[in-house]
């Protein structure tokens, strides 16, 4: 027997640390070379950390041999001293030193260049030549910045969400049936039998919340949506809630105001070098949202494009950039919920509103063009969710285990769901959500 | 257009905060009927609230016509004022105040009584009636108690190795191959293909060392395990984790003694109800585990059964509970590595120790009886993983992907992975890990 050395666990020190050190304090870190600048007198070497990168100063005497050894992608060991400098390249994260190199460790070669050039200061690929590269195209600072973006936004929802008396759960990914109805569904082979991919943790969360009351779950949901767009893609993170004790859908998009502003207040201080580097606007979340019926944004829509949408039974792609529009020039907010969708177009355990009949007590919430996010008030009562089930043509009996929720008792409820990938593109302004998650999968993509 | 009201999003008060009012402070709370104890001048009614049970005074003149309605996992609203009191139940939140009941309001009143009783001080359900009443038996507060548990331990997880450097990583769970290689392997039918359910992210966490250099996910893994057992479920949480630049596979283990210490900590602060509802004695971490080679620990396995070990190539259920015995008794640690599994017993990107060959630098972390982590040093050369997926009789080529990140170079890394429900069955003294998960997933188990 042996015992593990505790001093083997060591944390690198972050770039916030090491900007407070004292001018010529001895340090040594290690990383990955970004880029190389040759010049006469040595190097300019940036090193790729774990939160950023860092430039190195590289004199040919310090390095010997080393410096015609430095290659791109080489995991290296730097030791030196720190400098002030005052560095204005962005994509640097400490820029007001940098390391006077005085001794080089190398710790793997790579065979071959990188099949990207990621000293470029933006990838000029084509999206199916980025994605096919990816665990090469992710090393550059622009495409790994947008990651730690949708990190940020991930550990917003959650922080916010714990600190409002929510508590977290882990659903089943394998189902016995599907949440959203729907053909879009990814079909498994369960040992003898068929089950079916998590649509959404709709009904595990609607249970939970009899033994928590307010829960939330950010984990992976499939989607068999054939169709590519630059807005689906066919696996993506869920940011779903689900609270009771609501008094109406209203609740909810209220907890959902007061969740954004957190979330992006924490972006803001968590990411200011990924903001800075990646030139994003932030958007103001306003203290109250503006809400229409999908009544009225189809009129909003209809007098902004001159068509007539009143018929459609839910917004086109087109729609949600005009109401935006509208929000945005007029209500000066750039997140707009729409509600009121028919009842037809909404999953079934969603409430009908007793005031509206054929609609529901649903909202999307739109933002910058598009739907981030689906939410509303669910049923809570047994006859009525069973008397739903028949009118859409489905047996109750094969929502059995669902139903035991509402026939032991479930209080008035509702919650929504946010796609972290449509909230990262929008906040980052990022024409295809590929580009917004780090493996995607879609019709055609099943690798990386 | 009307505007979203934020005075709608209300927090409901913690315990803690309801146990710091002010003997007499009028409150209102809402929550569902967990028991009801009628007596002949009312009834002691506890309520199920969002962070646990509170004990509520019901007078029969108070509540007029309502005692007479009040139902088991009814959702209520009471108006009333808090009373200092001194309870001794432990399955009681608030524990130095109760609510005096002045009105009721009903919610929501369930059609039938539960299918469960939920007002015994344990379930006394044999597992499979536990489990396919799961919507109703997570009600009760050990089982309620048990998933705040995991919770915890997950957020723990989650909140250390942010603080260590860690970014997390969401990555995709439909997968084009299996990163730990034979039989158990779920197949989805992805379009005009066939795809696989991830059974760990391990290709994923690998390639994100060479852009974030600490990552971990903490998201749900599949094994096809047929088999029926206490340990295994077919879907789990696996807390992930995978970090660039180590000296040896010796720093993962020291990683993890200070996680898990961080988590265990944390849970101790977070969860103290919890703790004393289910009289759950948490481990005390060492600050240097023992660690053991397999060779020893069939050594120490086979003089305390008086069975030879020596030509298993991997550790049995019976020897983990006889190290861990030993471990416990002679090393005051329930915690133990067990080192050097032969290579043809761990996954293909496991390094080889260059020193033992045939043996490998990876890992168990057993804990109590149980191994609840595997972990190691991966191969970072391209060359010196592509030999050995030859001699795996696995084609490189079905690997491209995975090993364009080792082309383009990666440091010396490793990583580890735990089960989150293993741990938590093992930290609560649960027999199966099944009642440590929310809705377990088995060979014959698909619903609730």
């Amino acid at each position: 027997m042996h015992r593990v050395d505790p001093s083997l666990s060591r944390i690198p020190v972050p770039s916030e640390e090491l900007a407070a050190l004292p001018d010529g304090t001895a340090v040594e870190l290690h990383g990955m070379v970004q880029r190389i600048r040759r010049l006469s007198w040595g190097a300019f070497v940036v090193l790729r950390r774990h939160d950023g990168l860092v430039q190195c100063v590289v004199p040919a005497e310090a390095a010997g041999d080393a410096m015609s050894r430095l290659r791109e992608e080489q995991s290296v060991l730097f030791r030196g001293t720190l400098r002030k400098a005052g560095i204005k390249d962005v994509s640097i994260r400490l820029r007001t030193a940098e390391l006077q190199v005085e001794g080089v460790e190398f710790l793997c070669t790579p065979d071959e260049p990188p099949s990207v050039d990621l000293t470029k200061k933006v990838l000029e690929l084509n999206l199916d030549t980025s994605l096919d590269l990816r665990p090469v195209s992710l090393r550059h600072p622009v495409e790994r910045a947008r990651l730690r973006i949708a990190d940020a936004l991930c550990h917003g929802f959650r922080q916010y969400l714990r600190s409002a008396g929510f508590t977290e759960i882990h659903t089943p990914k394998i189902c016995f049936a599907g949440a959203e109805g729907g053909a879009n569904i990814f079909k498994v082979q369960y040992f003898d039998r068929q089950a079916f991919l998590a649509q959404s943790p709709q009904f595990y969360k609607q249970m939970a919340v009899a033994f928590f009351e307010r829960v939330f779950e950010t984990g992976p949901v499939f989607r068999a949506e054939p169709h590519q767009t630059s807005r689906h893609i066919n696996e993506y993170t869920s940011l779903d809630l689900e609270m009771g004790f609501i008094g109406g859908f209203a609740d909810i998009m209220a907890t959902e105001t007061a969740l954004l502003a957190s979330m992006m207040e924490h972006l803001r201080g968590a990411c200011s070098y990924e903001i800075d580097l990646l030139g994003a606007r932030l958007p103001a979340v306003p203290p109250s949202i503006p809400a229409v019926t999908l009544a009225e944004a189809h009129s909003i829509a209809g007098a902004a494009s001159g068509r007539d949408y009143s018929a459609e039974p839910d917004l086109e792609p087109e729609e949600e950039r005009l109401v935006c529009e509208h929000a945005s020039r007029e209500w000066e907010s750039e997140f707009v919920f729409v509600t009121h969708f028919p009842t037809s177009k909404r999953p079934f355990y969603t409430m009908d509103d007793p005031d509206n009949p054929g609609t529901t007590l649903g909202f999307d919430l739109l933002f910058r063009g598009l739907e981030v996010t689906t939410g509303g008030q669910r049923i809570h009562e047994y006859g009525m969710q069973v008397e739903k089930l028949k009118s859409f043509g489905l047996d109750p009996a094969d929502f059995d285990s669902y139903l035991m929720a509402h026939r032991a008792g479930l209080p008035p409820h509702g919650g929504l769901a946010i796609g972290l990938e449509r909230l990262t593109a929008r906040i980052l302004d990022i024409e295809n959500i590929r580009l917004a998650t780090m493996f995607p999968r879609d019709a055609k993509r099943l690798t990386p």
